[in-house]
């Protein structure tokens, strides 16, 4: 068995507390909080809820420590952090940020042999692999990465800052034709407004002006001005019903050529359709997880990424059972 | 510069001779064949064209020697006995038989220290990797993998073996409705006959029964009788003019569930569409031809497949420059 530690029981915590019962190889030894753990219930019975002042008291007892941070705070200091006495996961996912990020955990988890998978889940995660994946097989060619539908939190937290609002969600939409332009295999160039729009659901607090309210979304540099946005004002209850999901998904083409003179065409789609954004990152964590620890008990230490990962050390069956069931 | 060897001058050789253009850092060094080399003509310049008997000669000036003959005959033969010398890549496709190809290999290798790769391509290759995937991340689930629309060669070949055809094309074709019922989340039981139709192009011999054609095709047993299946008769000049390329694609399906109550459906959803069946399959090779060239390097020895490859190897491009623009 795995003995898997969770700190920072949110969305994220909760997929993996989830993926965790669906994977009879792994069991969750504790989750930690820096609330006071007595305020925390978890799901999942028998397992203990502990503040992260004893997380290294649990070192010996725990094989890989599932970091389920943000990106912007926490897990800039915890993955440096904890990767000194543990093998971490993290699904840092500031794209500019990474080359930093993966210096510091680096540096760290070298010195202290451990292993340390940053950057875990779909976008920083399969995603990533689909875009390497394609550009090797296809060197000559284009990526194209969509979005949604789905909720972006960042978005929806943006008009919930605005004066007058009281909740508000933001759906990510990618544009039907510009996808099925990239499938036609045309190569198009397309501008930030020709691949997504923004649909936003937003509740006003009573007497707000609305129209000012419209104006302040669709204009807002870099979250809403550079594309078609639509804004719906609804009830509270409506929202709370029709719009409680965080569902997500996406898009990766490639999209290149083959042949002496480059005349065959060929496209690669790689898809999401996902009901629960954090849970399907959980899982994806968590089968990284496994890698982490395999990877750990062979030598294979320092900071890696979904990059450096060979396939077989994300499966519980053995090298002769996939290639028997699975190639 | 990695240096290639190709044995083999079918469509799959061109393919890969095609492909190492469009890879810097890659070089033909010979071409292999069976046939007398001065009635070979290959289109690039400057690169020797040698008979088979010759293979051991040129030991020290190739790193990885591609062998693009056929599953049936000629790679259970040739991938151990030149795995005894060579660093290899084979496209062994023949999916029940890869367990036992897979020992007759790795024992070869592993006694003289070579690197060798099976089965790589699309399928056994990228469609397993997704499957793979889509396993690990989303363990309570089901697989769907469908075909199409491309050219079978093995039901092309079938057709033209019956009495009084002269040519003929099949093409696999997906049926959408059961891909979108797979897209839904509904997780459908399919029968062979619900996921695919086959479209059959005969040109018939002067004078022959079309009726009887057109009736051993449909009920022919395993290649026909379980599907839906439409016969046309063309004339040799429109098969030429309208069937003469080797399109291929097809579609690699996760549905799943995640949640403490399954509570929430996941799709992952790969697919390909291909102009050139061979040429896409020969770019997926020399891209594995990297890797395997990398881990040999690195000492990692004996057969490998598709599941034992960490991607970054697939690529030219540091770790670094991976992270930074492919994360």
């Amino acid at each position: 068995m795995i003995r898997i530690g969770i700190l920072g029981y949110g969305n994220l915590g909760k997929g993996v507390e989830s993926a965790i019962k669906q994977n009879p190889d792994m069991e969750l030894a504790a989750v930690f909080t820096r609330r006071n753990p007595e305020d925390l219930k978890i799901r999942m019975e028998n397992v203990p809820v502990l503040n992260t002042d004893s997380l290294l008291d649990m070192k010996d007892k725990i094989d890989v420590l599932i970091l389920c941070g943000g990106s912007a705070t926490d897990l800039p200091k915890q993955t440096p952090e904890y990767a000194k006495y543990f093998n971490v996961v993290d699904s840092f996912d500031t794209h500019a940020k990474i080359p930093e990020h993966f210096e510091a955990v680096d540096a760290m988890a070298r010195e202290n042999h451990t292993t340390a998978m940053i950057s875990v889940g779909w976008d920083p995660g399969m995603f990533s692999l689909n875009r390497l994946y394609g550009n090797v097989i296809l060197p000559e060619g284009k990526d194209y990465t969509f979005w949604g539908k789905g909720v972006s939190q960042g978005h929806s937290d943006a008009i919930r800052r605005i004066e007058g609002v009281k909740d508000a969600k933001q759906y990510t939409i990618p544009v039907e034709e510009a996808l099925e332009a990239v499938r036609s295999g045309s190569n198009p160039e397309l501008t930030t407004r020709q691949k997504h729009i923004r649909e936003c659901f937003v509740v006003a607090e009573d007497g707000a002006d609305k129209e000012k309210i419209e104006e302040t979304i669709k204009t807002m540099p870099n979250y809403f001005a550079d594309y078609d946005t639509t804004v719906h004002f609804i009830s509270e209850e409506e929202l709370k019903a029709e719009h409680g999901g965080i569902p997500h998904g996406g898009f990766v083409l490639r999209s290149g050529v083959t042949g002496m003179e480059k005349e065959n065409k060929h496209i690669i789609e790689y898809s999401l359709k996902l009901d629960s954004n954090p849970e399907f990152t959980a899982s994806v964590i968590v089968a990284y997880a496994r890698a982490t620890y395999r990877m750990n008990q062979e030598g294979m230490t320092g900071c890696k990424t979904v990059f450096d990962v060979p396939p077989a050390y994300l499966s519980p069956l053995s090298g002769a059972e996939l290639r028997k069931n699975l190639l």
